[in-house]
């Protein structure tokens, strides 16, 4: 299966960003500032808010991430597929500030932006592009971020019509979710809820 | 399989008490003040911190449950299975407000907290007993909740030694991750990363 994103890339309207999310996975958080571009993982991030979309991360102050952040106020959210699951792994144990390419050094490679000048992860199944939202306060005390979300893309070979939705010919595709240490579980079986309570007899 | 918690709970050492949601499950927020228990689902919730552990969830003003925790200042967060699905979108659902019990009307039973006066909701496989550490200006701007996990239990039987474990045999315990409308995806297979990088020869 190719992971050529190219080729299935297809735009996500804003209203339907959060569905990029919301399931839980770990994405992979890109920045680019002053001609520096970095990559590193981050399984702790959640959705924020529908239209117009926000996103809430958390960027440990150590990171060379959150120095790019700060300088540059902007980042990319990246879902990473299970066909990157080492280079996604890489990508949240390696240091960035003394790499000279943290890309290469986990195996993978950028495409520009639409909208913010960023590096997206190739191969990946969902991008959303962010501004900062300043908030010193809790940046400081919880190393938490809150952005808005300006442009979004899915690989519609697995989100069409605001919906993820994997099978068998997809499970290189399915999304990461990290348990710790390196061990993930993939996104699995569609689970449909029905309506509880009484029911007209 | 028995859905009963009572016999397979187990104390969760804090440290490890982010592993409970850090591959994104839906939880199940359960509060009470005044004589009055509630629960709510809230797919948007994410580990904040490792040890003293702390978590940030969102909850809509709008809601019942963000009037319970303002006034309590704690909630709980409970990671429902697969066989709680109903009761799960239920909970996200319906109202709480003008119903005398929303527990009952969810189809959900509840028992006390170790160390918080709080319900927690029966068969689950995870529990975070949390205290709210005042943010007014994050949760007035963007319903925004930052908490401390002051006690963590889980179902012995899909998480111990502070790692998610599911397999055939506990297909009905698999955590639920929200894709929106009441279609979920349960946790999928184990996928483990190797290390990126040149190997020695």
């Amino acid at each position: 299966m190719s992971l050529d994103p190219g080729i299935h890339r297809r735009p996500v309207p804003l209203a339907r960003a959060y569905r990029l999310l919301n399931h839980g996975p770990t994405v992979l958080v890109s920045t680019r500032h002053d001609g520096r571009d970095n990559v590193m993982a981050a399984a702790w991030n959640m959705p924020l808010d529908f239209d117009p979309p926000k996103v809430a991360v958390v960027i440990d102050r150590s990171t060379f991430t959150r120095r790019l952040i700060e300088a540059s106020g902007r980042f990319a959210l990246n879902v990473p597929p299970r066909a990157l699951v080492d280079a996604s792994f890489a990508a949240g144990s390696l240091g960035g500030a003394t790499l000279d390419d943290k890309f290469a050094a986990c195996a993978l490679r950028s495409f520009d932006a639409q909208v913010l000048d960023l590096p997206l992860v190739e191969g990946c199944v969902a991008w959303l592009e962010c501004e900062v939202i300043a908030e010193p306060h809790v940046q400081q005390a919880h190393d938490l971020f809150v952005a808005r979300v300006v442009a979004a893309q899915a690989d519609e070979r697995v989100f069409s019509d605001g919906r993820w939705h994997f099978d068998a010919s997809t499970d290189a595709l399915r999304t990461l979710h990290h348990l710790g240490a390196g061990a993930f579980l993939a996104s699995g079986e569609p689970v449909q809820a029905r309506p509880v309570g009484p029911t007209p007899d």
